[in-house]
């Protein structure tokens, strides 16, 4: 028999995805999709005409509640928490795909709102499965890590102890346009997306500290320095596929560190974690949960490159990883390998 | 057991699209690959790292013979029939994705190069799965249709009986540039395709032909008039994606049929063709194995819209679907129902 | 001295490309420029900073008519015709962006909604320069044509009198996202536009009308038949750029003709056509004046190939010419040989 | 009287763009176009037919040099010191777009290959014009630099004399492909790029000298530390456009420095530098000659931004200026203030 799972807040593309991957999944079944409106599913994304007949409903916690196992919250912040709140002590499992459980609650009111789930905060998991596996397999509340998160934490956690605190790390990020959601933006609209390129928000994205605060919890000496991020995203003309950039200085003693032996030996068991011996080219893991990893040593300066696909491993399928550690199943059902980039 | 396969030619795209489903088939497993070289299939396709351990060998019929039930021959036209032919007899069943095999000895003699298997030529069976689903399930070779007919059929076909033989059909399409393959060409110089879009070959192109005789073979009065076609291709700036508008004259007393209701009672049983109530956008059948069509009459003229992918309706899924009939197996195993798309 | 001249509705993409045209115009000078809201220039469009100082001031027509001779009215339809009423006795002359005097009363109000200058409407002039130019030169109220009418009448009319009534004329056209406009809609968003292709009202988009009844009106025996348009355009994953497919069926005394020969008699003098040998690219026309076309005769069937910059000769530099011949000028003063494409 | 200039390998993007600007210079006149063989230019560049009617001959030196008082050698590195090595001394005055003069002996025969013209070499004058004006105005020869290194260093040089020297500076660097020329190339190829992004080359791009070298000659005391330059270029889905991230820490003393401030100082008098007070949008200096910067301090850690149109800034509107200049024209003539984005 299979495990009831419902999303709430369909509509958006991580909703979208997390429908086709559900589609295809083994022991997950989805039953009830939730969004702002009621609706026939083919309506709000044509593509699945003839593929999943689903009445989406307007959302109600309380229905979700009684027919689902796990919830998958594909909300915008605040959103997530108000729902999460509400099914504290049902049983329920929850991945929470927003913002609201990612960071300590001072990081989050600095860079979002006020917190309303305080005490979902202290119990929530951070979701980045090769680092967080096992506290994942006994938590209730996943905070489902950002995309640009994702692959930065996976290209600096394998040094996060060797870096020279004085310095930081510099991180130049590129996004495609999916990224930005599904909402009507001058910044998103195709004409002044296609033939240009910028950097938006630099060193005040939200993503700034989430990635701060994770790569310093994950650092053996991390009360002693904190090192510092300088993030900066960019829009580059494409749907889907992240790229992220990382300078940093290395202390004198891992001078001379291979730094691909590194990751390999980092990331030794792990099938999603991909290192490549030449820059990875985000069409290499467009459609797939793979983060693929390169980076070079000069003289003790680092420059390290990964590459998601920002919809599936910085989003819908690192929910379902996440998902599946924890019901126990094989952390792999259902993630994809293959993508339709050619 | 599953029934163990080749693909020769699996470098270029149509290759690439037949080994990620394969991946994934219940009752098929690839056990060779051919190509002029040998090679690691993650050296040939970097997306495939850790996803598939196959080496690619210097395609051998022989050895393709010994060790495969059923070939797809991923090559371009002569080179699949020299392929073919020497495999006549051998019990491997064929899949031709080139378009040897597609038309009459008279029809490709005068728009490709004389012919080298006429004897194969009478014996194989077209393989547009909706129409000659029957043959196909009995075939030894497949001449898998070309992607622009495939199209242009689908959408043409229940219409085929009802046209004024006089005016023809008239046919613009709008192709991505997978289908003009992977070899360097400056028309698939990324600086000449995008922001531009053109026709080519207008008029000239050998889909034309296919379309033709495909379209009146399947005429019930097809001796009386031979229908013509117009037939002008384009490049759009994309990379997967199909789209077809045909313009036609219907006889006088079919001058009033709804042709959606046409369209709907045709493919009423066909799982992948799917009868939309608004113009076809491609990417709701991009990274699967759906036609979509629609169309409208304007007092006896129609206008006609058909979309595929290029790649797998238009080849590689297609050249699956042929397969998996020909083998016994339900038609619809492995075929993609999703795709990266948003 | 320079003739002062104003733009109202300078925010939209066409009001740019006017800005633009008039910075390196010698007769004309930019003075006046409205919109529905007061700002600076660069404000509205970052590419202008330091290129040009111009206060952009909530458009008033009063004011407009004391300091300009020229108005250009870059407004949606109704607002033309509002603000072209206003102007009606003032001496100063217009061309018109909008739909408004473009069509007959019976054909706008069919397609569009009442008229409120029913005066202006029997005096403008259609605007398309190398058809209606003599007429141009007197006029005070220019009726700039749409920009799928430029490419498709200018590729037809010189065959205008060799079709056959009973097939019409079927046209498949394309654009390029400028031409919907600036505002935000699903149908602009990049995820909706990029790795996509699709119709939209086929068969129903105003353009139609405007295309059948110049058409026709250009036609010797006109009064006899009228010929019919199948109209359907298609977005394409473009900024600018438009191309036409005509496809039309010749009468039999014209059977025989050679299609490039018509059209170079036809525009024997005209600078801005340009008869091409091979289909027209976009990009050979972007960011210029030019209107490309070719054309194929296949045994009495017609394939008519027309490619314009949508917003420069679809609008913006047609709307300057028509303001060059108004004032006497050399028509082709200021108007751009070169585009950005490559 | 104008002055007569020859382009040496016009074939090419950039020796499109100089013919496209040497069209409408007021001074220049083009008198000779040199390619590897004969043609008509419009068979070249479709784009110009009835623009510029121009022979191109197979280049010759000899001939060249007669009919010319100046020429832009649009060729590629050894092409280049090839011919202006015969031109020594015949008073031909020469722009070389090429990276042939750009840099040290040192530094070129470590990146490139032995150099063949070392007089020449001590005589050229780097032509990055808001440097070195004053130099340019008596120089013969101009090594015009290349596109990386013109957008880097015209964001660095106002802080290089503020740089700690132990960190150097990490730069993020993307291009469209028309950087990459025109040959055919499997990074280049149509679906390659779509839909992608990558980086190439990383640390290792010739441009990352010619970046180092000219930093450091620009600095008060270049003679006491060496600023390290770590320069990581990125193929990015445009045709033209090119945005430059430049990460580097301050000195103690600077920490508090109002970036801002020091480019607006810097560049005062400066036409075509543009301080911006939001991240540059390459579309905002497409089809132009500017080169708009940004900048961001966060306690002594500078994020510095900038974007040019790599074929014009990066290459043929600055080869164009270094002409100007050597004549002794306003530098601006002729240089586009605005190109074809919107």
């Amino acid at each position: 028999m299979k495990i009831s799972v419902g999303i709430i807040g369909i509509s958006g593309y991580t909703g979208l995805e997390l429908v086709k991957l559900l589609i295809n999944h083994p022991n997950f079944e989805l039953c009830y999709a939730g969004a702002t409106s009621q609706n026939e599913l083919e309506d709000i994304f044509p593509s699945l005409k003839n593929v999943l007949n689903l009445k989406v409903e307007v959302a109600d916690t309380n229905e979700a509640k009684k027919r689902c196992k796990l919830l998958f919250l594909a909300l915008p912040h605040t959103e997530g928490m108000k729902v999460a709140k509400e099914l504290r002590g049902s049983g329920v499992k929850i991945v929470d795909l927003s913002a609201d459980y990612r960071v300590s609650l001072e990081n989050y009111e600095r860079n979002y709102c006020p917190h309303l789930d305080k005490d979902g905060l202290k119990d929530a998991v951070y979701g980045l499965v090769e680092i967080n596996r096992n506290k994942i397999k006994t938590a209730n509340l996943i905070a489902n890590p950002g995309c640009y998160p994702t692959c930065s934490l996976l290209a600096l956690l394998p040094f996060a102890d060797m870096l020279e605190p004085k310095f930081g790390v510099m991180i130049d990020a590129k996004s495609g346009l999916s990224g930005a959601g599904k909402s009507l933006k001058q910044t998103s609209h195709f004409v002044n997306v296609n033939e240009n390129v910028n950097a938006y928000s630099p060193l005040t994205h939200r993503h700034e500290g989430e990635i701060k605060e994770h790569l310093n919890k994950n650092r053996k000496d991390c009360l002693k320095d904190d090192i510092d991020v300088m993030f900066v995203p960019h829009l580059v003309p494409l749907t889907r596929g992240m790229l992220v950039s990382s300078f940093l200085v290395l202390k004198d003693e891992f001078k001379g560190i291979d730094p691909l032996q590194i990751l390999r030996d980092f990331y030794k068991n792990e099938k999603f974690i991909r290192i490549r011996t030449e820059p990875v080219s985000t069409k290499f893991v467009s459609g797939t949960h793979f983060c693929d990893i390169f980076a070079i040593n000069k003289n003790g300066k680092l420059w390290i490159n990964g590459g998601i696909d920002n919809l599936l491993r910085g989003a819908s399928s690192q929910a379902l990883a996440n998902a599946n550690l924890m019901f126990g199943f094989d952390e792999s059902l259902g993630l994809p390998l293959v993508g339709d980039s050619i």
